[in-house]
């Protein structure tokens, strides 16, 4: 089975390949060739089969077609400008994430046969806010340029899935949280800011109340999703190509709950309320539940509970953390 | 106010060049330019101000930075590869129907101010079918490319009306009929020819029965709707700028009863019902019926019934199209 992934250098991208990396096979098949894609040379994990990477941008359509050679199974196509980039720079967001979705339904119409291809769409795709709890047909009414840049591609993917261009799923993943990394400026920094920082000993603030919902799943669920969708038969799909994973719904109060269970009340005491109205503002619009019973239906993997996120970010990601931030 | 129509050698944008001409304004401002454009030189109607008429790719953003010129105030996006021939060349009606409207958008940028652009999307955009009552928050599910690629459109002018770029106000048309011209292979081609034909004195033959009911709309209540949303304020729209105008649910069996009513039991006995499984299996997954309650409360028009279709057509189209197939 030969592999692509684009956008392999980022958080989920480098997750997804040691996965594979690591299990050696998809959906009972064996991996014979990884391709990782991204703007920078991404790092490679140890693996029993060949990988080569390449650098490029995602946007540009020759480059595309080296990243999607000829026998290609499956592209995971990871690679975006994420909200607040997209926000700030409409025309980097539109060229990577609408362009770059183009160049990739170029290269795959070069392939003998239609490969499957494994499409990260956004909550932030939805608006609805808090009192949401969106259906499997619920509309995409985008608040912001990455959301309808998701959006238009997920359209366009449907649209080359039903011509047999390709066969994608689109799978609209939740905000994933522990991400490693530092505090940044995007609106959704605190949902990952509050339990990662006090877990590496560091105070940190929350700019809402402990009343706030959120959708969020954890990163080996969201590689569980991927290595689902890559393999599942998409006979049942229909043209409608689009998934609400079954993520979960959780208060600030419950992840800090699960924080004060996993690293005790001195990590809890670090978490200090400020309330922040300009992020409240952004984040208020984002819907905090979906129905999802369509996923289930059709066997993607239930998020388990906050105390499961955390665990599997002490056992993952922790330690890297640590060390990258005593680093830089 | 500078106008510019795209598409305006078409059905509907010489029907919308001909009324500008006819009121000079528009929304109580004087018209004092108008820019026709299309693949090939737009007849012009009469006027009192200036026409530009110019021809050209409308996926070439330097042609379309022409039609668009500053001091622009509102763009009538009509220019559209239609569907039977979006789904035959996908690549055609991507370049047309989407890349179109990405140099519209550049255009419009260039702008001083931020133009109107009113934008003709299409019921092709929804599944359904026939037992179909879609709200006015209906999910798009295009199950034809032309669809697909109307509703990326959609999302692009909304997101590009959220960052003040553009101003779009986008009409889901129903099927406009009575078309004039003759029969084509287009699926919905039987919905005006089952009128139009024997209107004429001509035989046809209606591959679906009585009970088939269809969403449709004159051109002259569409030339409507494209004026009001050209006018009206946009700020009630908020980011949702798709709007599903308050057309017509009419059976087969309606619209031969109002031919009956207009052109006589001889013109009603011109029609033969002769299913068609191949054109039942495409227009039975159209939805028959839309609330649009949200367009009738921003004061568009409602589509008044099917006798006032038939007049509408015997007034303004039957006698060119008799003489346009005469010469012909």
């Amino acid at each position: 089975m030969r592999i692509t992934i684009l956008g392999a250098g980022g958080f989920l991208g480098r997750k997804l390949a040691a996965r594979l990396a690591r299990d050696g096979s998809l959906g009972g098949r064996p991996v014979t060739a990884l391709t990782l894609f991204d703007l920078n040379v991404p790092p490679a994990p140890d693996a029993a089969f060949p990988i080569h990477r390449i650098a490029g941008d995602v946007g540009d359509a020759a480059t595309l077609s080296r990243a999607i050679p000829a026998g290609t199974d499956v592209v995971f196509h990871l690679a975006a400008v994420v909200s607040a980039a997209a926000e700030a720079d409409f025309d980097l967001g539109m060229r990577v994430n609408l362009h770059g979705t183009l160049a990739l339904l170029d290269a795959c119409r070069k392939l003998e046969h239609a490969p499957r291809v494994v499409f990260t769409s956004s909550v932030a795709s939805f608006g609805g806010g808090q009192q949401a709890m969106v259906p499997d047909d619920g509309r995409q009414v985008p608040a912001n340029s990455y959301g309808a840049q998701k959006a238009m591609g997920e359209l366009l993917l449907q649209d080359a899935s039903r011509k047999g261009f390709l066969d994608a799923v689109s799978i609209r993943l939740p905000t994933v949280i522990v991400r490693p990394g530092r505090p940044n400026k995007a609106a959704s920094s605190f949902v990952s800011g509050i339990v990662r920082e006090p877990l590496l000993g560091l105070a940190t603030t929350c700019p809402v109340g402990p009343d706030f919902a959120v959708w969020v799943c954890s990163p080996r669920r969201a590689v569980d999703w991927f290595l689902h969708a890559a393999a599942m038969d998409t006979t049942p799909l229909g043209i409608d190509r689009g998934l609400n994973p079954p993520g979960l719904s959780v208060t600030v109060g419950e992840l800090l709950a699960a924080l004060e269970q996993v690293g005790g009340a001195e990590a809890r005491a670090l978490v200090r309320f400020e309330p922040d109205p300009a992020i409240e503002a952004i984040v208020a619009g984002w819907p905090a539940a979906f129905a999802a019973t369509r996923a289930r239906a059709l066997g993607f993997a239930q998020q388990e509970d906050a105390g499961a996120v955390l665990h599997a970010f002490l056992a993952d990601d922790l330690e890297a953390t640590r060390a990258e931030r005593a680093m830089t």
